[in-house]
């Protein structure tokens, strides 16, 4: 996919949401507990539920993982299934990972190849031959980590330099543009640092962002899109917990249709009132 | 493990040794190749081969993870047969994860309670809840990167704040002190950059460091021990392709263990040089 592509499904949806599938088994529905494969049966109706809203989806390796090989079954059955029945979807490894030049080959082998993502989350510490082994896959992106949504980004993220004052997010931002370019990059800022967008498009005006942090980690949608939307929308925003266990019951797909639907409803007007659509 | 145990086993090996499981499946001897599980295979040749020179073992997930499901299954037998066969071996997983707080959890879980691995690898990037979580299991361990091996740790490792000069992986040692003690987190400092290493022991002068970058990345084994030491040793010195692939033929068990003995024997030295042993 490419930067284009990806605005036309954009714009065709109404849309730039991503849903999050932080699927833990704990956290779904208790009858699907006893089907073969929870995991991919929840993700299956989560999907089908949500795909007319959405045009990004983001499984966390993270809950696949934890379930040792049943989540790897699990996770290669829900790739496979966006790709045979919404072929238009973007699909993101939100996996962070990130090692020295011939372990991010393996790692970007792992994502692009075996599991045929389109986009792979890559977390910046380790510098640029960490990063660009993913870069050289035609048609997919990194998607580096630059300012958190979460506490913990302001340990180093905001750390300012000794002679420019650049805060390292910035930096990160900065110097990553000598590695690739907005086809194949994205950034990773919060939606809970809002304050920080306008800077942060002013370093990297076209690239897309990805943004976690709105819904169940307190960021505005509304502001998001004011201060970080760009003439090709130039947003992913992600939300999992206030779309997937939006119910734990038997309605769960049925209430994640309506969340999914209704922070399409609110994207829609942004992208109307940036004239978009 | 806690921190005395690893010292008696270092001291009883005279050994700080940690071979790298990073096992490729096209660098592996051709003949291997045709077995069921050829990764697995290899590894128990050289787990046998190495493991009375040896003190750890870490697998890097990215060469597991790059065969997919295949490779999951291998690393599980691998860990497995390590735990049954050398019960005194201190298990690393490098996997360099580090996310947001109840997603790091799911990662703890997977290395700590699905795979039973000592310790593992962790991204500093997004600051303590992303740390934390790792850090709640009585007897395991976070490795927290603070200077890496590669080029690329010039990138951002280096960058010195505003007002106190403090470079970024000076900050990582510093601020981390708060999260844990030696009992549950070391540190990743690489042996190309052996310069810094009496700054790290001022900061963090008890804590074990995993040491890569001796062998093919050019690091000095006697510099390292010179500067990293500390009374309880404090070092695991890491090498992967040195030994792991000192040939590929019919005889790369016989190579590795003797490459293994070699730098055995040059830690034995070390260590009673240090008055340890």
């Amino acid at each position: 996919m490419n930067n284009q592509q990806l605005f036309e499904n954009i714009k065709k949806k109404g849309s730039f949401l991503c849903v999050g599938l932080d699927t833990d088994v704990n956290k779904i529905p208790a009858f699907l507990r006893d089907t073969t494969d929870p995991i991919f049966e929840f993700n299956k109706e989560i999907i089908d539920a949500t795909a007319s809203y959405t045009v990004a989806y983001k499984p966390n390796l993270a809950f696949y993982e934890s379930e040792g090989m049943d989540g790897w079954l699990s996770l290669e059955k829900t790739t496979q299934y966006i790709r045979e029945n919404y072929p238009d979807i973007f699909l993101i490894a939100d996996a962070k990972r990130g090692d020295i030049g011939n372990t991010s080959s393996m790692y970007a082998r792992a994502f692009f190849e075996k599991m045929n993502f389109d986009a792979v989350t890559v977390a910046p510490y380790m510098g640029e031959d960490s990063v660009k082994p993913f870069l050289i896959y035609s048609g997919k992106y990194v998607i580096l980590l630059a300012l958190t949504s979460n506490k913990g980004a302001f340990d180093f993220q905001f750390t300012a330099e000794e002679t420019s004052g650049e805060k390292l997010f910035e930096k990160v931002l900065r110097i990553s543009q000598d590695w690739g370019n907005e086809q194949n990059m994205m950034y990773v800022i919060g939606a809970t640092k809002v304050e920080e967008l306008s800077g942060v498009r002013k370093i990297v005006p076209n690239h897309f962002l990805l943004v976690p942090g709105v819904g169940a980690q307190g960021g505005s949608l509304q502001d998001v899109a004011k201060y970080g939307m760009n003439e090709q929308c130039g947003l992913l925003v992600n939300s999992s917990r206030a779309i997937i266990y939006a119910s734990n019951s038997l309605d769960f797909a049925q209430k994640a249709c309506e969340s999914a639907k209704e922070t399409r409803d609110e994207m829609y007007g942004l992208l109307k009132l940036k004239g978009l659509i």
